[in-house]
């Protein structure tokens, strides 16, 4: 079931993509079904700006007593309620994307957990950093009574993803870490999915207080959303492009804000000679392709010994394809691969197979040597969005750091070592550290665990700002600012910060974590 | 002392005010005495293109051995080394910027102390977030073996101050924080005080390995440097138009890197009726006059009861100003002021005594009733970097907090209360909390301790980023990225992660910190 547990893509949840259309009076999503191409469920008008002028001013109004409130019962709640709904958000999202209904209950699963988990990041209480300094009046300069801790950033905008209905759109990761930090969340909905994300949206405002949440449609609302005053900071998951676009609005603000973009990402992966086997092969077909290679994840940057490359071609050959989320998808998809088959930079040493009908393609391998890519790295790193992989051939892993230290920054790297190549693998983790945010061993990055330790992020492109993760119990850390209270009366002072510790959570004295 | 104990300021370090001068061959930066207005010292040429790019060269080969490192002892070393030259480097800076022997003694003082905190920080171990995960194959998605920890960000630019030539210049707080995340820093020097800053770098050369430690000058050399893609993130503490100026260069490189600028900030701060006394006043003046309002702590706003304005006008007038550091910002004061005392807004009610020659300028007190302040909320809420405060007068401390709200972001907001006035503070406490970083009681915002819990941050305008400190032990963490390892053997972690917890450090397993 590891493709349930993968991460989101690089594709764009910014643009015209997928569903938005212009029907001669207010413009509307409409879903389609990727298997067809045809139209499904009725269309969602796009949001105007005094609605979401409206949907800003609750979230403003709601931000003191959300903040305040007991969240991590809310969180559960959501979660049950989700969970209740299966059935009707799977087949929902199933008509929608395509997924599958195994792959989108297993997604359901995954976003009820990880709303689960926030509610136990908020009852363990470390995530507050709360600090607590005695006066010293002798240290230069003199040390009055401080009392530091984390409080929310203010109202949330979310960005949803088109490549995961649920754990990365409305209740995803974005909306359910802010919803714990005490951040109310306005989410813009992915065209790709107006009706999942429809149902998805009223089971959240049934359950959460007025204003937590709300939900805007269309391109024009979220570039509203990004200027509007009342969101302090945004959560995006999407294309480069569209996600560059989207930071460069945040980042130009009268009030620059936060903005944490997932954008693409290439994940290298290196097969060192010891783990050149058929099951490495086998592995990475698996995972070049599962969900139609519609994963951020995707390992679609293979280094291998050249004697490999025939292994890896059979594994590909003999895997399938599948229809992809939208049209614009598959033909950004396709028109990638038929240029580079038609160039002369790399070759093409597989193609897998497609179902008919529909927005469907075929997974595709390439193959360069280890100098071509290297003299040819910008071009040759770009991401092809869907199940297309590059091998990129080596004779002695010796050449491979100078190559590796040059490549974009990436969500994942991945080494496939046995004990034989262990010391090699050790060098390679140095160089990869600098250009990723997760280093997997004998593994494949398609897979992102919803956990304490998971990091999800890494330096640009892979996202806008390297120091965080949308995945697991850290992603609160975004929507969350610290503040110092010097000297004030112990009844004045957050739960969080007075001196009998009612909240019963860890906290530093003085220097001294307990 | 406390003096000695407060913040930057506001002051450009951006632009060409201070000393840089052209001079047909190279530019150059010199030094002037701002009692005379005379130059000191020897001119220091500007750092060329190429010169800069070696430096950078440098900061990238040193930043993995400096990473690896360990660092504690050397950031003690550096401390130890700038106390043993004290007296040269205090007499240096005072030439430069009259700030005076005593303040500037307890300033070096406190940088030093700043770098033993970092070695503390080090040595506890938590500033690393170490967390690690068994595997759970029965959750979804599957959890694998997980663990995670955060390192250097890579090589940073640091711009320093003209207001705190050593604890916000070469050797100040971001430069420590830095180092001690195992970031090599390239520093712009303020053109404020060029020999200061040159002979502190020499200090760092000397106990550093190569290359860890770099120094530029000039307004381009800045500009490049934050540009170069050597350079991964960026500390800045200066003026609120210099440092919007390079976040927006961060902001739109190819590959956007973290920029922590520490700006503008008018620190609110409200004295309720119970507190309206004659040491109330008296520590206003002292406060507000203290360095000659040279602090970006300064508390330039103050809200009080329309009876109180006397006393505080009486405080004022018996107080004395200063020379300021340089011309320019003795021509901003002065020219702000008169357009205030010119204009038909506010009041002017005192006007404090100022010494002869120079760059002198006296302290000013301006009044406005709550009303006419709201109306005008934003030509009145511009800083006047400098001894010159505004007081609000109100005549109910309930008409406070709509006005409050309204107010730019600031580092500090402070309140005065006696036990009459505590839920009235506390409901203030609630609205200051929104634009602040840090909440101040019965005390004055001047003052900045180095500590665990110190927060010296706040939403824009005082800083680029609300999610940070620029001062404290937890300033570290804007150099920091995380990395998770997934499946990796024992023998290839990094020491923080191994199962037998060789640096004995605060970790968390399984969610449970320990």
């Amino acid at each position: 079931m590891s493709e349930l547990a993968s991460s989101p893509s690089g594709a764009g949840s910014f643009g015209r993509e997928g569903g938005e259309r212009q029907r001669g009076g207010p413009a509307s999503e409409q879903g389609f079904d990727p298997r067809t191409g045809q139209p499904v469920g009725t269309p969602v008008e796009s949001t105007s700006d005094s609605l979401l002028d409206q949907i800003c001013a609750l979230a403003t109004k709601s931000a003191a007593s959300w903040a305040a409130a007991d969240r991590a019962p809310y969180l559960e709640r959501v979660a049950d309620a989700l969970d209740a709904e299966s059935e009707l958000l799977v087949s929902t999202a199933d008509a929608e994307t395509a997924l599958g209904v195994p792959r989108l209950t297993g997604e359901l699963k995954r976003t009820t957990n990880q709303l689960r988990l926030f509610a136990e990041v908020l009852r363990e209480g470390s995530y507050l950093e709360a600090t607590l300094d005695s006066a010293d009046p002798d240290t230069v300069p003199p040390r009055p009574v401080l009392r530091r801790v984390l409080r929310s950033i203010g109202p949330v905008a979310v960005f949803a993803a088109s490549n995961f209905p649920f754990a990365f759109s409305v209740a995803g990761g974005d909306t359910a870490s802010a919803l714990a930090a005490g951040s109310p969340v306005v989410v813009k909905a992915h065209p790709g999915h107006p009706a999942t994300s429809r149902e998805t949206a009223r089971i959240l405002t049934n359950v959460l207080p007025e204003g937590v949440f709300g939900i805007v449609h269309g391109v024009e609302a979220g570039v509203r959303l990004v200027r509007h005053p009342a969101i302090k900071a945004v959560g995006f998951t999407g294309s480069t492009t569209g996600g560059r676009a989207l930071f460069d609005l945040a980042s130009s603000r009268p009030d620059p804000i936060p903005f944490y973009g997932e954008l693409g990402s290439v994940n290298p992966t290196v097969v060192l000679p010891s783990a050149a086997t058929e099951q490495t092969a086998t592995g990475f077909a698996a995972s070049l392709t599962m969900g139609v290679g519609q994963f951020c994840t995707n390992p679609g940057l293979l280094f291998a010994p050249a004697g490999f490359v025939e292994s890896l071609a059979a594994a590909v050959t003999g895997s399938s394809g599948g229809v992809m989320l939208n049209e614009r998808m598959q033909h950004t998809y396709q028109s990638g691969v038929d240029g580079l088959a038609a160039g002369e930079l790399v070759e093409l040493v597989a193609t897998g197979t497609a179902p008919e009908g529909g927005w469907a393609v075929a997974p595709k391998l390439f193959a360069v040597e280890l100098k071509t890519f290297a003299a040819n790295l910008e071009v040759l790193t770009e991401e092809h969005f869907g199940p297309a992989g590059l091998v990129v051939t080596y004779t002695d892993p010796a050449e491979l750091p100078e190559v590796l230290a040059q490549l974009p920054g990436s969500l994942t790297a991945t080494v496939h070592a046995e004990a034989a190549d262990h010391a090699v693998a050790g060098q390679l983790a140095e160089v990869l550290a600098d250009i990723a945010g997760r280093l997997i061993f004998n593994a494949w990055p398609t897979g992102v665990a919803v956990a304490w330790g998971m990091q999800h992020g890494g330096p640009w492109p892979a996202t806008t700002n390297p120091l965080h993760t949308s995945v697991g119990a850290t992603a609160i850390r975004r929507w969350l600012v610290p503040i110092s209270y010097q000297g004030w009366p112990e009844e004045l002072l957050p739960p969080a910060l007075r001196a009998d510790n009612p909240l019963a959570i860890p906290r530093r004295t003085n220097g001294t974590l307990s």
